[in-house]
């Protein structure tokens, strides 16, 4: 057999989970520039948000306990004490019995701990009758209710969302301290390789890899180096190699035969690396590489494009995710679905099996597209993939699986 | 009440659905540019891809029928007949019962029609020993398998993703016609609101809306241009709606309270537009304003951040894919899950209840973050939201829901 010392990938991603990488340099971003980078350190609030207490509805702030027992029949009878202007400051303090007209978003007068909404006001005579009681709070909200001063609001590690920017706008912090993106060399490799503009002549093929492999990691987040295609020699493996060696981890796509592999390992070695593994128990995606040179990560990554691109969504990304400084784990989007017909598959392979998912009411039905490899075609049409686990033989239609989604 | 004639949500998505846009302007971008664009063309393809039929494995090329009834006693006994290297051109042609070692990736021999990998063949003086039959085209992807010449391989109105980029990379097209970008005018609005770099006085907030919005739209490839924040007055919204007039849509947040909301419509009307409709049977975002003006889609926006964002991505979001071109329906990345407390909702309204999610086992555990909508937070603690029909009455503890991922 070809991969004597092939490993599960259980193994592989303990092997690569446990890859000592260079602490992470950070960088000073502005606010515009922070969605999807990670912070590289605790945002401590330095002020109350709110920063004083507002009016959620247009209505009058009031003392709770004048309301108390108010009703449509038996109303309070509250006095008009005047406005606070959306955007106004007030030094007013409530009186007994008061009421003061607040519009949404306006500072409340001190001493108000509710708002009754208009539409339970009447206006009579020199009077303000509500006609419903309020619990304390109602339609506030308080000074600090947001986030108070000291707290820790966004944890180092995070990955900002939107709502994360929201966060920082609120505080007034216009630039954020974030980990530098990582920066990904890339090389493809293959005598049958050629560029992308170039006419392949008769036997060979253009290179796609280096284009599916750049967006996924783009998309990530990460920068990507291309070295360009290594021919299928040790020598040209190790200068490109050498081209990319201050990246952060080094992706080398192609080399599915026996001969090209030999050429990525030995190059490795020769540059002073250590192969971690060489071969995973994975359909597809066997010929995989990986390794430390440099004290980086460095992938061999199979040449048929469905296996790359497989090995880079399964093995690949979760490194990423720790070059990048993420520390929280990552959220499952699968869904669960049943299947639409049997799959076949070997006992002792990890096997990832690309479907599309339809929904219909309640049911989510996941249908298998069975394709050689080195079909792309058939990836650009599914939606996602689940996995076959090593010790099962085979799925049945109508059993249930987790559907893991492409984008 | 504040809104007579506030609508349900459905109604809403049909009045934004079948908004009238302007037809879409196209760009031609370079391939590395492409990822996340949406086509313009269709993409034919001119060319088989494998341009030629090529070996998936370490092997020896055979005509299958030379193997037939070959087993581990009674093996084939084929005539050794060179090589052909990968990324090299072969012209030959094979002979009955003769065997070409083809290295992975290797074009194939004329007339081969089988693979039989290394394993299976022993070498005994001048013969090959193969000591399985195969089935014809058994480890061989053929000239055109992945893509036929003149084949529709992408549709226009497709979202590219890193496998499209893929197929376009091995179709050699290294330009692609998408539309162009969307572009969306924001305006924030409201007399309490500073920008983010300057200390609000007392009365006053920061604008956060500005920033959670244009993150949301540029995760989702638009371009923002922000006008700045306009007054509570009819000539400032005037102005600033006057600024961003070129937009593809303009977005104009903050406005709750009854008065900043009458600026926002005032303003529409005097410069010609028309308000579709005002006010939803939604909580939070219940003021929420959409007009055509100029023949472009105008939102206003509520104030409080939550209330702001939930609108964004129930009703801005599905015009923005419009805006872009896309046009196929969203793939649903929802889940199923059960709520871990009970939900107390309003009869008639439409609400959207923000939630953690956990995965235990088999189980997605979902449960309520219970806030206020201006609390903002909250949203950033959350992974997504599930939505409470208009006619449910609450949700109890064990019911299960299906809820949207934010990110």
């Amino acid at each position: 057999m070809e991969f004597l010392t092939a490993i599960t990938s259980d193994v592989a991603l303990r092997i690569i989970a446990s890859f000592p990488l260079a602490e992470r340099q950070t960088v000073e971003v502005p606010l515009e520039a922070a969605p999807d980078r990670v912070l590289a350190a605790d945002i401590i609030a330095a002020e109350d948000i709110p920063p004083f207490s507002r009016s959620l509805v247009d209505g009058y702030a009031v003392k709770v306990k004048d309301t108390y027992g108010a009703r449509e029949s038996t109303p309070a009878l509250l006095v008009p004490a005047g406005e606070v202007r959306v955007g106004e400051a007030t030094e007013k303090r409530m009186g007994e019995g008061e009421a003061v007209y607040v519009a949404t978003g306006a500072m409340l007068p001190e001493a108000a701990d509710g708002v009754v909404m208009q539409e339970y006001v009447r206006r009579s005579a020199d009077d303000l009758e509500v006609t419903r009681s309020l619990r304390r709070g109602e339609n506030i909200c308080f000074a600090g209710e947001d986030v108070r001063a000291g707290q820790v609001v966004l944890e180092r590690g995070k990955g900002l969302t939107p709502f994360d920017i929201g966060v920082l706008a609120a505080l007034g912090i216009t630039r954020v301290s974030v980990y530098r993106q990582p920066e990904i060399g890339l090389i493809s490799s293959g005598d049958e390789v050629v560029p992308v503009e170039e006419a392949p002549p008769p036997g060979k093929i253009r290179d796609i890899n280096t284009h599916t492999v750049s967006s996924l990691l783009m998309d990530k987040g990460c920068m990507v180096r291309f070295a360009g295609i290594a021919r299928d020699a040790v020598r040209d493996v190790r200068d490109k190699l050498s081209m990319v060696r201050e990246s952060d981890m080094i992706l080398l796509s192609g080399g599915s035969s026996k001969g090209q592999m030999d050429f990525v390992t030995t190059a490795i070695e020769a540059l002073g690396g250590t192969v971690l593994f060489h071969g995973l128990n994975i359909k597809p995606g066997k010929p995989t590489i990986f390794a430390n040179l440099w004290g980086k990560p460095v992938f061999g990554l199979p040449g048929h494009p469905v296996s790359c691109a497989m090995v880079v969504l399964r093995f690949v990304l979760p490194l990423v995710r720790r070059l990048k400084g993420e520390t929280r784990e990552e959220r499952s989007h699968a869904v669960r679905g049943r299947l639409a017909t049997n799959v076949p598959s070997s006992y002792g392979i990890e096997e990832y099996v690309r479907v599309t998912i339809e929904r219909a009411e309640d049911l989510v039905v996941v249908t298998p597209i069975f394709a050689k490899s080195s079909v792309i075609s058939m990836l650009s049409r599914a939606d996602g993939y689940f996995i076959v686990p090593e010790g099962k033989e085979g799925l049945e239609a109508g059993e249930e699986v987790e559907v893991f989604f492409f984008a």
